[in-house]
């Protein structure tokens, strides 16, 4: 049936009842391209009805906005980009996440968790300004619940008409946390779902009557129990709400839908319940492990940073109480894991909330306590002024570690970490760091632990095994005695470009800068003459290479800095957004044998 | 009585009988100095009361954390500080917010609305963390009730022995806004207080009887009241509620505060309703007015910023019907109180609420409007990520007014606009303007409605008033045929001192840069051997001079840049941060004087 069905104008020529099949052969594209394409498999098998049934009650037209938007992909699907499903998260290939200028039926870019209502919410208030007419939704999943916006963004909402789905997994990436989510969880169905299956059962098994009446049943409890369950929390913000209703039963959510709009006149919340990975058993089970899940036949590094942090955490927390650590619904992509087993009193997990993160750990370190804050660097973006205002005015000896630094590939340019060097190089008082291996990593983490204000160490998924060791401002990867350039490169895959640019260059000398700030001054005041090259994983303004040629400036010693140009990098893999960006080796190669010619 | 209670220590000898005329006599010294001094008063006369009740019925050692900081002069003057209270704000003197380096009674340094509660979370789990004994507690106002982080702390506070004191006085800065906080509203006494007023007059009035039944019935009131109010926000989070408590009867309080810290087995949130200006007739009938009031004799310049944004906004409004106005709870600080007159649908005060601000504008940009957001230099730091992420990402053409960029004197460093030409020069497809006139201000504002791409305008609170009209990246001031330097300045006050040192030296060329980024490359690519000079009231790091530093760098040109070195700065005169800073007339031409020197 999926065959037939490439646009919403093709779905909207099934009956309510072929819907049913069309989400099973979804849901079998889904786990068929994504476990081939690598992606975000568990939480798209849990939005297949939801998708399915929006867009065929809906306008095409009407805006969908999708809060973090990894769960894009069946509704991408159904608007014609069903067939180039297989590029997903490749070069030139679909996004990951909503598009707008990849399709028009992407109403909002998003990858950072709640930011939908606020951005539906804005539509919604320009459609009634310039006297347009469309329908506006929100969805958004219940992890983002735990979220800052989310909460000013209903704060704001009355008196629009709009609706808000809340997809309610009890998940956002790792276990949600928090007592508001806590308590939206007594709503959810819980006995009631079981109870639910097991009278089903019996029902089914009861001949004759049997049938019929088990789906009497289900007839009233679609047009019934919505209506029964309150909701206090959405009280608060006086929006109407329906809830809770099963986001697995397609033809439940066309019904409701259907009600919905005809009668928006003011903004609802409707609350479903999906199985995140639903339809595919090993996803169900095990969900945070297929949330994102690799390209077939990758290569993956035997290790990743995200481990070593969990072992050095672990072990300088079992010589140190004051050591406590904090993380923002990622324990086991930023390796804490570990740590959370083993100290579950010295661990905070605080839901998709960076800013409290930030200022959570400012109190605990003005309190005693040594607090590492383990958040992605582009979701530390989140907190540049609670690091600012409330960490680093204080000099307080809170540790950042931000994984995904740099290029991260197939996520594109939602995730890139492609500022941090920037935005975190421009707060006083804060200590900068950038390993290239995973011995310097564990090293700084140990080392931070001594200093008496806010250090951030900023390193990609995978360093280099070498033994480098962390012992001063920059390493010499090679040294040369009459050098006409020098290479400085910050990070893990351009210090190793910096070291074969250095042996297959005559005079020219590499090295590994393990601080960015305060800047290597020592090596920089023993240039002369040399002409300074600056490799950097971030955006030239504001970055090494600027400082290092402001330092040097007044000395009229000449700086050429290589990093990512003015702009925004798409997905692609690592390799392919470095060439893209002229970071590959041959393209330095012949930059750098130019500026040696006379 | 004041004269004998200094310290803590003396405030606790006092029978509580005393309290009501120890809070008159503070209540008197904070209308005498502040009116003399300038600083924060309607906030102060309001939490009189409130800070003796607590700092009377607290240990010494326990903790009080006061969001957003500005309502803290009360307890300042408590902990040794009020002899030396006629020094506030001023250079070398007392802080106008919480500074720790100032005093071992302020706990955590505070500034920006909403870290209240994830800073003494952090204190009580640091607590708990190490084995210590001390109570924790956050004072909040119902205004930072709109903000995120607020929501993202309560959601983690469960189970944290805490206090949390709502001090509702129906405003933040301006109007409060939002659903979430009318609800809280509803709950507060209203004609409950009225009725009480009538009750108490007809009482006192009734002889013999009367003054003791109003006696027992306010004992009656202060015992039973704050058990029979019920909220359904707080249960949200699974908080134990206490309220609502008239904040400005210290009684009241006392018996309170001593009960909970009696019972402080699980977090608790305390709601009081104070009154805003209490005491002060002018301020308790316009407590906007004298939300922050300037110091006595200070002069004022007759424009400023704020009312040129007002008018030109109004003005383009009026022929475009697409243009919308955002504000974060400062409608008349920024100007815009005359738009919201005048225009109220397409006028948006979001509450402190940065974040959801500019997502909301995003959305409102995305859906055909022309959204104005106008947000302090500084309080835009909490929208860092909203503007990179989705403004920025989607090149959508949203306008920001950062007013108070650059030094803004007597709030010090928390509020010091010196960051934004660096946060924002990183984020791509940003346009940065830097008007040093009112009559450039007002043409960029106009400028920005054709632009395709996002624009963010920074200004002081002041410009200068000469006829600088914006047709180009830079305007020269004074040329200078053979110039041997060329000075480059952002901003009204450096640009004025960029044109006397230009007369006052030989060879130097003055030029007002009035577009940061992108960079203005037709000027710098006319210079030749001359030294480049840049002076701009923002950090260094990832600003204007690095920029140019970095640009004209292969070239070999000298570059040398004066601005704010890697550090805060603190409380004084705007005068007084420039010559701290080495941006002074004096100190400039010293320094350019030395670099014509062979």
């Amino acid at each position: 049936m999926l065959e037939q069905v490439k646009t919403i104008e093709d779905l909207k020529k099934l009956s309510v009842k072929q819907l049913p099949t069309l989400c099973a052969e979804i849901r079998d594209k889904l786990i068929a391209d994504v476990m081939q394409s690598g992606g975000h498999l568990a939480s798209n098998l849990g939005v297949v009805e939801l998708t399915v049934a929006l867009h065929y009650v809906f306008d095409e037209n009407d805006k969908i906005v999708w809060d973090v938007g990894h769960q894009s992909y069946v509704h991408k699907i159904l608007t014609s980009r069903g067939e180039n499903f297989s590029s997903l998260r490749q070069q030139n290939g679909i996004s990951g996440f909503p598009d707008c200028s990849e399709d028009e039926h992407d109403s909002f870019n998003t990858g950072h968790a709640g930011t939908a209502i606020s951005a539906a919410l804005g539509l919604a208030k320009a459609r009634d300004a310039l006297g347009e007419n469309y329908n506006v939704i929100a969805v958004v999943g219940d992890g983002s619940m735990t979220n800052g916006m989310v909460y000013e963004a209903l704060n704001n909402v009355k008196d629009t008409n709009m609706l808000i789905v809340i997809n309610d997994n009890n998940m956002s990436i790792g276990d949600n946390v928090g007592s508001a989510t806590l308590n939206m969880s007594k709503l959810r169905v819980g006995k009631y779902d079981r109870n639910k299956q097991r009278l089903k059962k019996f029902l089914l098994k009861v001949p004759l009557l049997g049938k019929p009446t088990y789906k009497f049943l289900r007839w009233c409890k679609r047009r019934a129990k919505a209506r029964f369950v309150r909701n206090n929390y959405f009280d608060n913000f006086d929006l109407k709400y329906i809830g809770i209703v099963d986001g697995n039963e397609v033809k439940d959510l066309v019904y409701y839908f259907s009600k919905i709009k005809k009668n928006v006149v003011k903004p609802t919340v409707m609350q479903i319940v999906t199985k995140k990975g639903k339809g595919y058993s090993p996803a169900e089970e095990d969900p945070e492990s297929f949330h994102s899940v690799p390209r077939a036949g990758s290569s993956t590094d035997s290790l990743e940073s995200a481990a070593v942090v969990g072992d050095t955490l672990c072990k300088i927390a079992e010589q140190d109480d004051r050591v406590v650590a904090i993380t923002a619904a990622m324990a086991r992509a930023t390796g804490l894991a570990s740590f959370q087993k083993r100290f579950p009193d010295r661990f905070f997990d605080v839901g998709i909330a960076e800013e409290h993160a930030v200022t959570f750990a400012a109190g605990l370190a003005k309190g005693g306590a040594r607090p590492f804050v383990a958040i992605y660097s582009s979701f530390l973006q989140r907190s540049y002024d609670q690091i600012l205002h409330d960490v680093a005015i204080q000099n307080l000896p809170v540790t950042f570690l931000l994984d995904r630094a740099g290029f991260v590939g197939e996520d594109g340019q939602t995730h890139q970490g492609l500022f941090d060097l920037s935005y975190l190089g421009q707060i006083p008082n804060l200590t900068i760091l950038t390993p290239a291996t995973y011995k310097q990593l564990s090293q700084m983490i140990e080392q931070s632990l001594t200093e008496v204000g806010p250090t951030a160490i900023r390193y990609s998924k995978y360093l280099s095994g070498r033994d480098g060791r962390f012992d001063g401002a920059v390493q010499i990867l090679k040294s040369c005695e009459n050098a006409k350039i020098k290479i400085l490169a910050v990070g893990a895959k351009l210090s190793e470009t910096a070291q074969r640019l250095a042996q297959s260059i005559d005079g020219v000398e590499a090295v590994c800068v393990l601080q960015v700030k305060p800047l290597c001054v020592d090596y920089l005041d023993g240039i002369r003459g040399e002409t300074v090259v600056t490799l950097e994983e971030n955006v030239l303004q504001g970055g090494f290479g600027q400082t290092v040629a402001a330092y040097l400036s007044p000395k009229k010693i000449k700086v050429v800095s290589f990093g990512v140009e003015d702009t925004y990098v798409r997905h692609a893999t690592v390799e392919q957004q470095l060439a893209l960006c002229g970071l590959d080796f041959d393209s330095l190669f012949d930059k750098i044998s130019a500026l040696l010619r006379p």
